[in-house]
């Protein structure tokens, strides 16, 4: 036995692929066998399977066989055309297919020199991507920026947190570090916060601002102008805003372009967290979300998330890669070499946490070519229509509510409160989600708002059509007559 | 136009898989097409690629050409049977197959929640492997500690800096950071300063003991021993150490027993970085390198180097799991579930930088269970073994010298000096490795031990045999017959 052959890879390689694709046509035939959310208990997996490894190998029909029946029970269908958990995190053909080539060539891309290519085709599509963001020129690869494809958003921020951490270090001394300030709404992401503390930022010199229902959960401007005068004024170094174009918790949108205005008045790095919403401005209509981007100095998405491409793909642009570079670059002899040291070489390392890192702009530009931009449009503007359809639903219910204003794929609803009742109406919602989810059927998820305990319908994997999301409203009006029920007793 | 269909996908996945196959039969059988270091220039796909992304789809066959005519040329080729640079990261066809199956099911296990089958699995085979370790049961899921897969070892050495980190500021307070002091050798890899600075670690707290020849390049002791003394009498908090089994520049061991003592009787924080020689620790006759791994906090492989796991796949344990959940956890209410605070129930989350996870575990359950213990240590023992192989050719080269004593498949070598001019053989090795590399036939790398240029000849991508090795050594003789030449002159 060889760990490599290519005609057992052949061989075992097209058993794999059809296994996949039937996973896929019986996610869709017969969604009855895979319950969206998974039914099992905790601790199910370790009482069906030995505690520990074989010393001799086993077949793959064999393993095919456990994976079907022990490991699919426990698997949460984030590909089922009935998951509207979270947000997506949709993959496609040309994704799939990235992630086999990717996993194929096998390459480690840590400089350009380990993979000319890998680094290359990522300056490139990056490049392409910027383009179709229509982002400004200066996060182009041709000036002092550039684009860098990240694991996820969560290490996106934290690159640009340090980045401008010691950016303003270096000007302010490094025994400075539990003055500084960073800023960001109450609805930023929780990688935010992480990224800070990982970073060494005090955390009470986290600044998250209160948003509500009044800006539709936006950051207000004016709060973050307030909250670095008083902090200036009490002697706190401000160095950071982290803006978000669609939160995790109900899309909202903070307005870049007074923010940006701040920022840049202070001299403060502001990055743009568009993990989920950025993928959708690569359509026109969407574009004015990120108004403002321009005086960012960065912005990530998630092209994971809802640009099909697979996990992980959280491409990252910044207006100054030098900073990031001076934060994070390493030079061990061993990857010396006169190339690495020429002004147009990119050496990734020194854009990352990692030193290794995957070919991934390969799927990036496999999705983009086989797809080609104005399908991706259409697929994102088919999702945010089904989302429409679902709030029109909604809508026309009494007993709900749509609770935010919707921008893109995410409804966030609830059954609305009985005489003013928000305690009841909250464990109503809690106990509607809990039943739903149980049923397997579909798989939705929840956040809070103002105290108020909110439901997500958030539309973006790759099979869902119109059909599921009516059944989806279905079902949740289904469950919901108990309650409705109660309210005419 | 969709971005899922299961028929598509299967029709395409299996080109994709002839074309993978046919990459690897190629590799092997017409090595001349296929320089193993890329030979293109900077710059040279920006010429041949648009320069912006199609607006329509392109057919899956001339995106295939491309990457044949275009992409191929600009690689390193990390799997061909004659790379014997950095280290390899190897995968295997169960590695291929895992993250094919991976990319398929394609689930987000963030929490228990997202996907039980994601999270459990990576408990179990994390088990199985630390068994396979012999690792002491502390790092056992069934105790305070457990297993965690990172992407990379420099994911790993930073969550444990920053476990250890928060552990320490906690009891000497928030504001003593800068006089927090961590130590290594002067060989630990690159990551660890980088994961120090990240964590807001002052560059000149970070304490690299000086090694050489006399231990081989791994630390001693006595020398951890009095720098701990000394920082402790200057007021300073010695508060981590890490050690290396196997360090990326010679595979250096730095002594486990005595280190973990000093580290334990100080109350450090003491982390093994095993990313490389760490995989060979299952066969038994290498598994003494990490004796005193008792002592270890924390333990770190790379099974994506030498496990043939593919990209990416690096195992974590900890011996207190609730110092690093401590660290990293988050809790947005959008990802809180009653179950997910039941104790037996593990969310990776909190073990790691990012929210967002792969299933990885799938990948390295499937190449423990297709290849079985057996198979897989004596993949191992094939490498070490024409590691051997090499190493006698260069020893019964007088022309040459072995440099430092070889323990797994890396063997450190040199053109030796003529009449003990250091600098002329250090300028001639690295001609010879520059000529030699410039051939296509082979890639090797090199590093820097006590000021001496050296070659650096590593074993281990998964299609190389003897017959590889001795056309190296060949090509590396022959290209050294010029200096040999100038030396009887």
């Amino acid at each position: 036995m060889k760990p490599m052959d290519s005609e057992m890879l052949r061989e075992q390689g097209h058993i794999m692929v059809d296994f996949i694709a039937d996973y896929y046509k019986n996610l869709e035939d017969s969604p009855q066998d895979f319950p969206v959310l998974s039914q099992v208990q905790p601790g199910y997996l370790r009482d069906i399977l030995p505690d520990s490894a074989p010393d001799h190998p086993e077949p793959l029909k064999e393993l095919l066989h456990d994976v079907s029946k022990k490991i699919i029970p426990g698997l949460t269908h984030w590909q089922s055309p009935s998951y509207f958990a979270y947000y997506a995190s949709s993959t496609s053909v040309a994704g799939f297919l990235g992630e086999m080539l990717n996993a194929g060539l096998s390459v480690v891309g840590f400089t350009w020199l380990a993979s000319p290519a890998a680094t290359e085709l990522e300056v490139i599509v990056l490049d392409w991507l910027a383009k179709l963001l229509q982002l400004p020129d200066h996060f182009l690869s041709t000036g002092n920026g550039g684009g860098v494809i990240q694991g996820t958003g969560c290490e996106a921020v934290l690159v640009v947190v340090l980045a401008a951490r010691d950016r303003i270090m270096k000007k302010v001394g490094k025994n400075s570090l539990s003055q500084l300030v960073v800023y960001a709404s109450d609805q930023t992401h929780s990688s935010f916060r992480k990224a800070c503390l990982i970073g060494g930022i005090h955390e009470e010199n986290i600044r998250l601002l209160k948003t509500d229902s009044s800006t539709n959960y936006g950051m207000p401007p004016k709060s973050l102008e307030e909250a670095i005068s008083s902090d200036l004024a009490k002697g706190f170094i401000p160095f950071f805003i982290c803006a978000t174009v669609g939160t995790t918790s109900s899309a909202a949108v903070d307005p870049l372009f007074p923010l940006g205005k701040i920022a840049e008045s202070y001299g403060i790095w502001m990055h743009v967290d568009a993990a989920y919403a950025g993928n959708a401005c690569i359509c026109p209509e969407f574009r004015e979300h990120i108004d403002g981007v321009e005086n960012a100095d960065s912005f990530n998405i998630n092209a994971h998330k809802w640009l099909f491409a697979n996990q992980t793909c959280s491409p990252l642009w910044v207006k100054d890669r030098y900073s990031l570079i001076n934060a994070l670059k390493t030079n061990p002899e061993y990857l010396e070499y006169k190339v690495s040291k020429r002004e147009e070489v990119v050496n990734y390392k020194d854009w990352q946490i990692s030193l290794s890192r995957r070919f991934r702009s390969l799927k990036l530009w496999m999705v983009l070519r086989l797809y080609g931009a104005e399908n991706l449009r259409n697929f994102i503007r088919d999702h945010v229509n089904l989302a429409k359809h679902f709030e029109d639903c909604v809508a026309q219910d009494a007993h709900f509510e749509v609770v935010t204003t919707r921008y893109f794929s995410l409804v966030c609803f609830r059954l609305a409160p009985i005489d003013g009742d928000e305690d009841k109406c909250n464990d109503q919602n809690r106990e509607l989600i809990a039943t739903v989810n149980s049923t397997g059927k579909i798989f939705i998820s929840h956040t809070a708002l103002s105290g108020k305990f909110i439901l997500r319908f958030a539309v973006g994997a790759p099979l869902t059509e119109e059909k599921h999301v009516t059944e989806a409203w279905q079902i949740i009006q289904k469950h919901a007559t108990k309650f409705i029920h109660n309210k005419k007793n």
